[in-house]
């Protein structure tokens, strides 16, 4: 299609700085002919606050219009923990069924890393988005008492590890080294383990090129900081999937630059993207956030969207600009004014 | 007591060669009146294959006599995923009711770090040992079909919350820098967050001089590569201290230093003692596992049975041979040998 109808959602804290980067590549990279219609959503803390409401139905229905969505951060302190982020993050990524979450990890040279003698870095973890622990189920009894026992119980079907196991290989498929990593627990989460094991298995025969492998998540932790270049593609579970991706992030240059995509591959639903930071109510409003991880989730998002050759360019700009940065100091607007310069060339 | 009843388990892989490193400097550092009695175990893989046993209710009667438990390591490629774990290491954690698992960290000038700029690291973790995911509950339905679903229970209680926390401020107290940070998922896993969290603020009161923090999990994992010195006391659930575990032995010297106790702090029963790293059968009757990480559990056990001279003496043992071993290549009996002759002086 000649055109791009977005739902945008900058959010609390740096959201609104750094989404609005954003939109500058995003008008500056696309072609001419390539109508971008914009439509911005005021969810987030101040919305909260004034009404109550995190995500209404209506609001889903009105997204639901919309070809993709870009999103800044949602989080405030403000607002007790749990309300925002099951109110509206995960009640998003469940009610569209974003069931891949797609996290990419490259370590640029030249990018400040953590870890020592500066490891080649290029992997992508698939992480499952609407199962495990983050169903929400489970609950409380005797509140407050001494007696209190609170429960949360991880949901894994058949169906929807079957689907983002399947996503993985053909991702694997794909990358020139197609290796696919399995990381869970199980040994000792032996049910939901069992399940992801041999549906990894099955789903694996039907790829034979692909190369397997399977680690623990205590192993993979390890693995990250000892020896990242092992990694090609890894499929996890929801909450392993949260903790070895701000690892990832943390090793390959930064909460700054890292991505994701909250992928309905069927079509059904609007993809959300969105940097893996969050708002950093910090440093909000002073023009100090990195908005290269909101701009490579563009890149994503172009993808996704069918804009190949526009991603790459969003991707090289960024690679270009974060080694040849430095120390220079410059801020949120800077940064998106030099990106945008670089992809429109 | 002047008398030391041990039960030593070596196990499966390299538990024999580094238990036997263990006994080892044990018996060089305990004073000459302190009787030392052993009783050794066959758990693990051969008696598993041998018996189709674990760990039965004749064994844990046993076991149950001894003031402590040496333990080298359990698991074998041979035996399904699951089964030892589950019906050897998680059975004896929860049958003696480990429910403090305490995990140090500590990286020693001039050793070895994947990470760069050789940090500050001098922390430890408290890791609740008898709750969480780790309990089993959970299961399968329409096993091996499309339709299959299988569900793990975290499973998290007032008493067992508040008993690991106190352990831990009080640890936290009694430490220089006195400050305890609890890690959790509480915006994710709202039922077990909103415990653990207002456990943790309700016995914090109690401590007014610890400095109390709270990190998610995957914002903990960053924090452990980029700035592990802002840790000193970590207390947190069964499996997100699994998983910041294995990272913190892997930043602080690796998995060949990483000691730990499975404690029952009341004494009902006889707490056990275990190197963080696992059977490593592919090193197995080499010679070639570090015993440092086993030798450090026994400080640990010293510690735990009242001799806390005599775990000094071994713990900066193993740290000047830490230190001085630069690229020297030991086998595991050279590097016992060379422990014991210092702790003996
Ligand atoms: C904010 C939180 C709900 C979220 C998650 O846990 O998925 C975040 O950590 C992420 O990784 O996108
Ligand atoms: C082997 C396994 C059951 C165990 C655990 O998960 O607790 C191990 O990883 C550990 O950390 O002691």
């Amino acid at each position: 299609s000649h055109s791009i109808n977005l739902a945008v959602i900058p959010g609390d804290g740096i959201g609104q700085e750094v989404v609005a980067q954003g939109l500058k590549i995003l008008a500056a990279v696309l072609p001419q002919d390539v109508k971008l219609e914009t439509e911005e959503y005021d969810f987030g803390a101040k919305r909260y606050h004034a009404t109550g409401e995190t995500l209404t139905d209506a609001d889903l229905d009105s997204l639901k219009k919309h070809d993709a969505i870009l999103l800044g951060a949602i989080g405030d302190p403000s607002v007790p923990s749990g309300v925002l982020e099951r109110g509206f993050l995960l009640k998003l990524r469940f009610a569209f069924d974003h069931h891949v979450n797609l996290r990419p990890s490259k370590l640029l040279p030249g990018v400040a890393t953590p870890l020592a003698g500066q490891p080649e870095i290029d992997f992508v973890v698939v992480r499952e988005g609407t199962e495990g622990p983050y169903t929400g189920n489970g609950g409380v009894i005797r509140k407050g008492t001494p007696h209190e026992v609170a429960t949360e119980v991880s949901v894994n079907t058949a169906f929807g590890v079957e689907r983002v196991v399947r996503d993985a290989f053909a991702r694997a498929q794909a990358r020139p080294r197609k290796k696919l990593t399995l990381v869970h627990k199980n040994n000792v989460l032996t049910f939901a383990g069992h399940l992801w094991t041999n549906i990894f298995a099955k789903v694996g025969a039907e790829f034979p090129e692909v190369t397997t492998d399977y680690l623990h998540v205590d192993a993979a932790t390890i693995f990250l900081v000892t020896d990242p270049a092992r990694f090609d593609v890894i499929v996890t579970d929801n909450l392993f999937g949260d903790i070895i991706t701000d690892l990832a992030a943390a090793v390959s240059g930064g909460i700054g630059v890292a991505a994701s995509g909250n992928i309905n591959p069927s079509g059904e639903f609007p993809s959300m993207f969105e940097p893996v930071h969050g708002s950093a109510p910090d440093i909000a409003g002073q023009g100090k956030a990195d908005p290269s991880a909101t701009v490579l989730s563009v890149a994503l998002l172009l993808r996704h969207l069918g804009y190949e050759a526009e991603a790459v360019r969003v991707e090289e700009a960024v690679a270009v600009d974060l080694v040849e940065r430095g120390d220079s100091v410059r801020t949120t607007d800077e940064i998106g004014d030099a990106l945008a310069a670089r992809v429109a060339s």
